[in-house]
């Protein structure tokens, strides 16, 4: 196919028009990732997630630049409604990114958060292929939130950066709610800012706490900030990618990578079991007016939603795979 | 059902057993949600939500009090693992609750976020149906979150308060990423702080200038803190409250309670499908070993995940449903 030997040479335009036919689920985009899926899987993926506000664009930006100069080619992926990479953006932000995009080495892309309750995992996973096919080395992903959303990056990068800023709020009590767990490498951005000290002597001790065997990775805090001294940014940038650096040569030396691989490829399973399963499903009962009914006789209590869906289920799954 | 007499009476000890065993799917709990069902479905849902730090616990607190001097019976339940009814407290947070927890008029319970990484959708729902059934007038429910998570809230609510905090980053970023849609009533809480006027000036303006028809409800703001002047403390929160009723009765005469409710029934529909198609299909794949054997062949890119998804939904699927 003419598409998937473009994008596997790196063309911008299609893998920009195929990343948004995803996200727009345009029928024809799944054949073509089909078609890619076996030149996939070769590249680096960090996951780089924070509040909003903790300079997360800025600090990729700048892990760009970095990394140019050890001549990797890169990928953004920015799942990110307030990022400047999504357009949400104040307009020197968007100014800043523009020397990236002059890179053909660097390739660029933003999800929206289209319908903003949906969940964007399903075209997280397939738009990292498309930059996977581009035989990018590294792709930097930059999710937003302290929720649910921000967990997910897990599920969808090798390496995890989570950026702190201090006077953010309680940042330890946002890190005891499953942040700890998912961090593989933190980041204090704004570091020159008060409190900077205080959330790196806390966030230490809470990593110090942590029983962890001898064999297993301990989490580098890497303090950051334009202002921030006594090195200047670039060389705090450096400790940053060294860090991360390390980190892909223990994921590899320890097995770690498997599993984490593994863990990548059975989200991506579930979720097109949802595609292909349950969502026609429900896709069929909104379009017969069946839901519309249900809901109904639900509101009257005539009926509860536990025993309907069971009905249902009993009305579209073959009885013997019951 | 003894278990559903008891809870309609108002026994919190088997409601809270209930709660529990839902959160860890314990069979019985199912037939027992069934039971309760025809009784739930007549409490008012007040959604609290807002960063971790925002101080949505102590205000829930302050708002459970006003309420009670309004004579009203109350639920609250908490979905965060930072909140203070959570456990995961400061002993002082914890103590202030304790008050509550001695009136028979008030119910509290948390739920856990067992396994970070899940959802918790299915158990808030039910959970909710228990506190309805047990005839309290509002329901409290406290969640966390920027992300997905919280903008969820909107699916359990009838009323949503959003909580903001001056100097927690980009507020009025955070907003646009989708919690300007789901706030009914706006509280800035520690209203003290340095910020605070800019932060409201910001969130009025921004309301200002959203597009509303004359009958659409303007959210308003509230100015919260324990050392906000002019007002006590006290006025603070009688003003939310009255802001509340406001949007209750906005709601009843408007017709946009019903689609609220209307709302809240599909997506309890669409959890129970999930719970009833896709669930069982995914446990039945686990145990035969036939995912663990996908996940290999899908490393290897012997198959792509698609394909294989769409070869289950032809196993389990009726053809003429298909």
């Amino acid at each position: 196919m003419d598409t998937v030997k473009q994008i596997r040479e790196g063309h911008v335009r299609p893998a920009s028009r195929l990343i948004r036919d995803i996200e727009d689920k345009i029928p024809s985009a799944k054949s073509e990732i089909k078609s890619l899926f076996p030149y996939t899987g070769k590249s680096f993926i960090i996951g780089i997630t924070g509040a909003p506000g903790a300079g997360k664009s800025t600090l990729t930006d700048a892990i760009v630049t970095n990394l140019r100069g050890r001549k990797k080619t890169i990928g953004v992926l920015a799942v990110d409604p307030s990022s400047p990479f999504s357009g949400g953006a104040i307009l020197g932000d968007r100014i800043r990114m523009q020397r990236h995009v002059q890179d053909p080495d660097v390739f660029i892309r933003s999800l929206a958060t289209r319908g903003a309750l949906g969940g964007l995992s399903h075209a997280v996973g397939k738009a990292i292929h498309v930059i996977e096919a581009m035989r990018k080395d590294i792709i930097l992903v930059e999710t937003v939130g302290i929720g649910q959303q921000e967990l997910d990056i897990i599920n969808h990068a090798h390496s995890v950066v989570v950026v702190l800023v201090p006077g953010m709020g309680d940042e330890i009590q946002v890190m005891k709610a499953g942040i700890m767990e998912i961090a593989d490498v933190f980041v204090i951005n704004k570091a020159d800012r008060d409190g900077a000290k205080q959330l790196h002597k806390e966030l230490i001790s809470m990593l110090n706490a942590a029983p962890l065997g001898p064999k297993d990775w301990r989490p580098p805090v890497v303090m950051v900030g334009s202002l921030f001294k006594p090195k200047p940014f670039a060389e705090n940038i450096e400790e940053l990618v060294l860090k991360l650096e390390e980190h892909y040569l223990y994921l590899r030396s320890s097995g770690k990578m498997i599993e984490r691989i593994n863990r990548k490829i059975t989200v991506e399973i579930l979720d097109a079991l949802k595609a292909n399963i349950l969502e026609p499903i429900v896709q069929k009962l909104d379009e017969s007016g069946d839901l519309l009914d249900l809901v109904k006789k639900v509101k009257s209590r005539k009926v509860d939603p536990y025993s309907a869906a069971e009905e249902i289920a009993h009305r579209f799954l073959k009885s013997e795979d019951k």
